[in-house]
C-alpha cells in the first residue's frame, strides 16, 4: 500500500501546475487503439490518413487528453480526482510526437473542496497549443 | 486501405446514435495505468483504495470517457473526427463493471458541418449513469 501523504483540499494553491510529457509512438496509438476498442482508420491506416487533410495518422484526442490526467495525478494524487473536464482538441497529434500535458490551478471553492484547473497539451517541438480546457478535481470531505 | 464510404456531414441526422460496450477489467485499467503513466494509488492500489470514500479500485476516468470516442467513431468515421469534449464523471466505475457508452445526435450545424452529441456512459447492471456531458464532431468541408 502507498504511504504518500494525502493530498487535501488545503495543499492547492492557486498556481500551482504539473506537467507529464510524453512520445505518442505508433505503438501507443495502436495499443489504445486496441485497449479502447477505437479503430478508426485515421489513427491506424496511413493509406487512409493520406487522403484526408491531417496527410497521416493521428493520435486518438482522448489518448492525448489522457496525459493531462497523468499530469494532475502529480499534483493532486492520492486524494484528489479529477470529476470533470471540458477540452477543444485544436490541432491533430502525429505518430512519435513528443507532447507536454500541462495543469494550473486557476480556481478554488472551500465549499465543495474542488479545485478548476486550466489544462494544455502543446507539441514539444513546435510549441503549438494542441488541446486546451479545463478540469474539476474533488478532495475528500471532513479531511484537513 | 479502407474502402468503406466516407461518411460525411450530410449523413448525420439528429437523433442518431451510437453505441459502445465494453468490460473494465483489473487488467484494462493496468494497461491504460502503463499507457499513460498515470499510476494514481487510486486505480491499481487496492490497500489504498479501500481506505478511501471508494473502498476499491476505480478506472481512470479518462479511459471511460474513450469508450464515447469508440462509440462516436462507429457512427461519423471514416469522415467525421472529434474536435471538443465536455463531460463530468459522475460515480466511480469500479474493476470487472460492464458499460455502456452512447452517443446521440443533438444539433447539427451546417456552416460549420459541426455536429453536436450528447454522450452518456451507464453501467449495464445498475443502469447508473457514470458520465453525462456532450462532444462536437467536425466533418470534411467542401465534400458532399
Amino acid at each position: 500500500m502507498r504511504t504518500d501523504p494525502l493530498k487535501t483540499f488545503h495543499d492547492m494553491e492557486l498556481g500551482a501546475r504539473a506537467e507529464h510529457t510524453a512520445v505518442v509512438s505508433a505503438e501507443t496509438i495502436r495499443t489504445y487503439a486496441r485497449l479502447s476498442g477505437d479503430h478508426n482508420p485515421i489513427h491506424e491506416d496511413a493509406a487512409y490518413a493520406a487522403t484526408t487533410r491531417f496527410g497521416r495518422p493521428v493520435a486518438h484526442g482522448m489518448l492525448v487528453a489522457g496525459y493531462v490526467q497523468t499530469a494532475l495525478t502529480k499534483l493532486v494524487a492520492p486524494g484528489g480526482v479529477s470529476t470533470g473536464y471540458q477540452f477543444d482538441l485544436l490541432a491533430p497529434v502525429f505518430e512519435d510526437t513528443a507532447i507536454t500535458a500541462q495543469a494550473v490551478c486557476t480556481h478554488l471553492d472551500p465549499v465543495t473542496n474542488r479545485a478548476t484547473f486550466t489544462i494544455t497539451v502543446v507539441d514539444d517541438t513546435t510549441r503549438k497549443q494542441l488541446i486546451s480546457g479545463s478540469a474539476v478535481v474533488a478532495f475528500p470531505k471532513g479531511e484537513k
